[in-house]
C-alpha cells in the first residue's frame, strides 16, 4: 500500500478543521510557574502523544469495524466522533505546531519528545501498518526539523512484519536522526519475547535507541475482567498490559540476548520497580519448574536494560520510592500530553522534594543521554 | 454432601505421613533473631497458610481432572505430588500444630493468623465448597482453642452458594469465634463486584469482620500471557489477580454500599498504593463514560475500606512508601508462610527503619484491631 499524502490530507479536512478549532479549547491550565529567582529548570518530557492525519484517517476506518479488541473503545471515542462534536484530544494530537508549542511555552516546557499515540500503526494489516509508520515517523521528524530545540521524536515501526520495521527503524535513526522507538506494548496480542520480534529489539540495540513500551489496552487473551467499569484505560488496564509485557521480557530470559537494549516504561515504571522485591525472589534464576530461563534477577535485568518516567503519576512519594529503588539517572520525566494536563505536571517535578542535582537528572539530563538529545 | 471426618482422615495417610515425615526438611533459618536488650517486639503474622486433609484430598482429587485453569499448575505440585517424593509445602501447610509452633519459637514470632491455604475452597462444586468449608473451620478453630496465645485464624466459605456462605459465616465469627474472613479471588471467574456476592460483602461488614482477597492465579478470562514462564504465579499473575478484583470493587462503586467493610490485600497491598495517584486521576468519579458508578476516589475507598500486608514483599522502602501513603494504621506485618522463608521476614520487621510506635503498630498492634486479637 502507497500512501497519498495529499490525498489522504484532503480526506482529513473535517479532523484538521477540528483540529484547528478545537485549540482554542485546549483544558490546559495556561498560567507559567513562578520561577525562582535565578534558577531555571530545564524539562525535557518524555512521553508526548501527537498523531497525523493519516494515521487518524486509518484509525477511523478501524473504528467501522467490528473488532471487539478493548482498543476500540478509544479508536472510536477519538477517531470517530460523531460528526460537530469536538473529538477528544483529536486536536491536541493533531497540533505538532504552534498550539502545542504555546501550552509549552506558557508552561515553561522546553522540549517534547513526540512520539505517535496509541495504538500506533499496531491495529492495521502489515501493508498499511509499514507504510503508515513511514508517513509518521517522516512528518515528525519533519516538525523536528522546522523546531529543533523544542521537538525531538521517537520513531515508530510496524511489528506485524518484523523485517520491513527494522528497515524502517534503521531509516528513522541513520536518516532521520530521530530519537529513538515507540511500541504500543502487544501488536495482535502478541508479545516482543517472542522470537520473531527479536530481530527488532537486536536492531535497537545496535542503534543504541531506546524502545519505549507505550501502553495499549489489554490483549484479548487478558481481557475479560478488563470489558467492565472501563477498566481497560490509562486508570487500570494500560499498567497491566505494560507490565506484564515487561515481565515477560525478563522471566522468558529474551534480555539474556540483549544486554545494551535500553527499554523506557511510562507512568512510574507501570508499578514494576514497586514489584522488584517479589519479582526477584519468585522469579529468581531456576525457580519456576524448568519453564522460565532467565539467567538474571529481574532487578538485574531491570538495572540493565530499563528507565522509567513519570508520565500520569504525579505523586512524589512514587517518585522518591522510584529513585531510591532503581538509581536516579533511571527515572525521566514526562507529561502525558494531552492526556494529562501540562501545568501539574510541570508543578509535579518543579515542587519535587529532592536534590537539586538528582531533579536536574530527571528533568531533563537523563532524557539527553537516554534519547541523544543534544540541544 | 457430608464430610465423615474419620473417614477422609483414613484416606489421607499417605499425606498426613508424608506430613510428619516432612517437618524436619522445612527449609526454614532456625537461627532466633538477636534480641535488643530490654525490648521485644511482638509479632502476629497476618497471611500464615494452612490446610486440612479433607482439603488437600479434595484437590487431589481436581488434579486429576482436565480443568485448563492456571491454579492447576499448583493444585497438581502439591497435591498430587508423585509417590514417594515430598509434596512442596503440604507438609508444612498441613501441620497446624507443633512442627509450625517450633518454626515460630525458633524465630521468635508469636502468632500465625492461620488461613486455609489457595484456592480454598473455590475450585469445587456449591456442595463440596460448602461443607469443606465448615470442615476446615472446625479444624482452625480446634487450633487455636488448643493454641489460643498463638494462633488466631480466618474462616473460609464457599461463594459457590453465597446464601450458605453467609450462614457459615455468621458459625464461624458467633460460634467458633474466628477473627475474619478469607477469599482467594476470583471464584469460577467472578469477583465479588456482582451483586450475587453482595451478601457475602454485606455479612462481612455486619459482623465487623475483615476480609482478605488472597491471591490464586489470573481467571480465565485473562490468563493467556500468563500460561508462559510460569507467570501465573506469586511472581506476577497472583498480585494481577488481586490488584484488579480490588480495582473493580473500587470503580464499580460497590463500596459505596459497605462503607464500613475492611477488606485486606497482602503483598504490600498487591501494589495498588502504589497506583492510588493514577487510579484518581484515571478513576475519578464521573470520568469513565458512565460505564463507572464510584462516588468516591479509588484513594477514599483506599483509606475507608483497605488495610494491607507486607506478605512476600520484604522491601524497607516500599514498607516506608506504604506507611507515607496510606498510614501506618493500614500496615500489617505478614510471613506468608510456608511459601516465604521465616527468619527473613522476622528480620525485615526487627530491622525496618522506622519510628518504634510505628514499629509495634506493624508488627502486632493493627493485627491486634483488624482481627480482633485479645491475648
Amino acid at each position: 500500500m502507497t500512501i497519498d499524502r495529499r490525498e489522504m490530507l484532503g480526506a482529513m479536512t473535517a479532523v484538521a478543521a477540528g483540529a484547528v478549532a478545537g485549540v482554542a479549547g485546549v483544558a490546559e491550565g495556561a498560567t507559567t510557574q513562578p520561577k525562582k529567582s535565578g534558577t531555571r529548570l530545564k524539562k525535557i518530557a518524555t512521553e508526548e502523544a501527537c498523531s497525523v492525519p493519516e494515521v487518524a484517517a486509518a484509525l477511523r476506518e478501524v473504528a467501522h469495524t467490528t473488532w471487539t479488541n478493548l482498543d476500540m473503545l478509544l479508536v472510536n471515542a477519538i477517531y470517530n466522533a460523531p460528526a460537530g462534536t469536538r473529538a477528544p484530544f483529536l486536536p491536541e494530537l493533531l497540533d505538532i505546531d504552534a498550539g502545542r508549542l504555546k501550552v509549552m511555552d506558557d508552561n515553561d516546557v522546553d522540549m517534547h519528545l513526540l512520539s505517535l499515540t496509541a495504538p500506533g500503526v499496531q491495529m492495521f494489516d502489515a501493508d498499511t501498518g509499514t507504510a503508515l509508520a513511514t508517513v509518521a515517523n517522516d512528518a515528525l521528524a519533519e516538525a523536528v526539523k522546522k523546531h529543533p530545540t523544542r521537538y525531538s521524536a521517537l520513531a515508530t515501526f510496524a511489528p506485524q512484519d518484523p523485517k520491513r520495521a527494522v528497515k524502517e527503524m534503521e531509516r528513522a535513526i541513520n536518516s532521520l536522526k530521530m530519537n529513538g522507538f515507540i511500541i504500543n506494548s502487544h501488536t495482535n496480542n502478541e508479545y516482543l519475547d517472542l522470537p520473531k520480534f527479536w530481530p527488532i529489539l537486536e536492531a535497537a540495540e545496535a542503534l543504541d535507541a531506546a524502545l519505549y513500551i507505550h501502553p495499549r489496552a489489554p490483549s484479548d487473551g487478558m481481557a475479560a475482567p478488563f470489558r467492565d467499569y472501563r477498566l481497560e484505560t490509562a486508570a487500570w488496564g494500560y499498567g497491566v498490559e505494560v507490565a506484564t509485557h515487561a515481565v515477560r521480557l525478563m522471566l522468558s530470559g529474551t534480555l539474556d540476548h540483549f544486554p545494551k537494549l535500553k527499554i523506557v516504561l511510562g507512568h512510574m515504571g507501570e508499578a514494576v520497580p514497586f514489584w522488584l522485591w517479589r519479582l526477584d525472589f519468585m522469579g529468581r534464576p531456576g525457580f519456576g519448574n524448568n519453564m522460565r530461563t532467565n539467567k538474571l534477577k529481574p532487578s538485574e535485568y531491570f538495572r540493565q536494560n530499563f528507565v522509567i518516567t513519570t508520565s500520569g503519576v504525579e505523586d512524589h512519594l512514587a517518585l522518591r520510592y522510584s529513585i531510591d529503588r532503581i538509581g536516579v539517572d533511571s527515572v525521566l520525566w514526562a507529561i502525558d500530553y494531552p492526556y494529562q494536563p501540562t501545568t501539574p505536571a510541570v508543578k509535579f517535578i518543579e515542587s519535587a522534594p529532592i536534590p537539586d542535582a538528582d531533579k536536574q537528572k530527571v528533568a531533563h539530563g537523563n532524557a539527553e543521554r537516554i534519547f541523544h538529545i543534544n540541544v
